[in-house]
């Protein structure tokens, strides 16, 4: 199956590359639209070039349609070049419970402090689109500060709703700033691989994201996040495989 | 690209099906075959049915071949039945240097406990093919404890030395007993989606294993792994989504 569809302007971040988490959203709803289960349970994108405003060509691969889950894998083209590959499992996240032992205590929204179109160098168009608080403990990047840690945490909201509700923690997952930014090591950080565990449809409104650094291990780093509601239950986990940036710069863009 | 591959006989589970992992590392080579990077640095597996010894049909598509990294996708096929749907990157781990501050203390291997065929219920091949040992503290399921944590860890060997290097992380990340046997809850845990980022091509001889869950939400759970050398440099990170046993089991197959 292939077929067009339009990447939306507006989510473009440093370069005038589409942010790799709406491509993602937008990958996996053309993969959904093949099977008959509506959410995103697990899904993995492999990013092999910048996306861009406009035309793409998508082509999905229903692997399996199973009882409780299906499986497809799908490609994102645009005039030629590859830009995203996709294997997602998709599934009914109605049937996770409301309550469970994965709800922990976050920190209230009004604590945490909003980020502004001028504090970032490139003032790339995403912030239009997705609001960003973080905490302040992980914004010494924004003053120049070097030796944090390699932590980001705070809240995100996706006020362009044209997404369903668990495609948007697709978003989520890849809308904050690097964690190396919180060791004041700034640069692109280009993702390799990223993977979301969707656990639950998210509520309108504010998402808690946290995502922090272990490992780096020559060109490799992880970025592990956990995304929650603002009662503290979990959303979903994500992960992503990153290269470090070859030249530190002392700006910071996002 | 289309061709046959043999999965060998003794990578059997609990009911003769073939190991995840052996299914994840033969997929990966295959698909590494069709590129020119030697390494697995990411690769995501989703399970669609399970896996016989004897003729497979693998498909590959190669999405990118780029200067650094490579991007397949692949899928394994037995008497039309789709088995296995695989997306990975590949590079070259050589690249990766041999200290780093991923390096953390392990304790020895002969201070964790070998398991043998006959502690396991249903005698699953691959014991054969597979040693193992676990850490005393995670080894109460083989007495029908329960209420313990859930946690696996301890160290793992690869004698069938038919799998290049790293591609035998793919293998180590799902050859511990499911972490939920930690709480004394047994049964089949049947993996959705697992993804393994290898960071070093591992030594011969036994490598460190320790897995763990966090959230249970409804049907699903994550199984979090790490895998070290004996001297505890770190070798891969694997994270799988699971599925919760629908019944409880008070023996402990594997």
């Amino acid at each position: 199956m292939s077929r067009q569809i339009e990447i939306e302007e507006g989510w473009e971040v440093v370069g005038g590359a589409v942010n790799g988490g709406y491509l993602l959203a937008r990958l996996a709803m053309a993969a959904a639209a093949e099977v008959p289960h509506p959410d995103p349970v697990t899904v993995t994108g492999h990013y092999l070039g910048p996306g861009r405003p406009g035309t793409a060509t998508v082509e999905v691969t229903v692997h399996k349609v199973g009882a409780g889950h299906s499986t497809a894998g799908a490609r994102l083209v645009q005039e030629g070049r590859p830009v995203l590959a996709l294997l997602a499992t998709f599934g009914d996240l109605t049937r996770v419970p409301d309550e469970d032992e994965s709800t922990v205590a976050v920190p209230p929204v009004d604590e945490s402090r909003p980020l502004t179109r001028e504090e970032f160098a490139a003032a790339p168009e995403i912030v239009d689109r997705v609001s960003l608080r973080l905490d302040e403990e992980c914004t010494g990047f924004l003053r120049g500060e070097r030796g944090g840690r390699p932590e980001m945490a705070g809240w995100v909201r996706l006020d362009a709703a044209t997404l369903p509700p668990a495609f948007r923690l697709l978003v989520a997952a890849d809308a904050f700033p690097p964690t190396l930014f919180g060791l004041g090591e700034f640069g692109w950080v280009p993702t390799v691989e990223l993977t979301v565990h969707c656990r639950r449809r998210p509520p309108e409104g504010w998402l808690r994201g946290e995502f922090r650094t272990r490992y780096v291990t020559g060109p490799y780093l992880e970025e592990d996040g956990e995304l929650r509601d603002p009662r503290g239950r979990l959303l979903a986990l994500s992960r992503q495989l990153a290269l470090r940036p070859r030249g530190a710069s002392p700006t910071a863009p996002r």
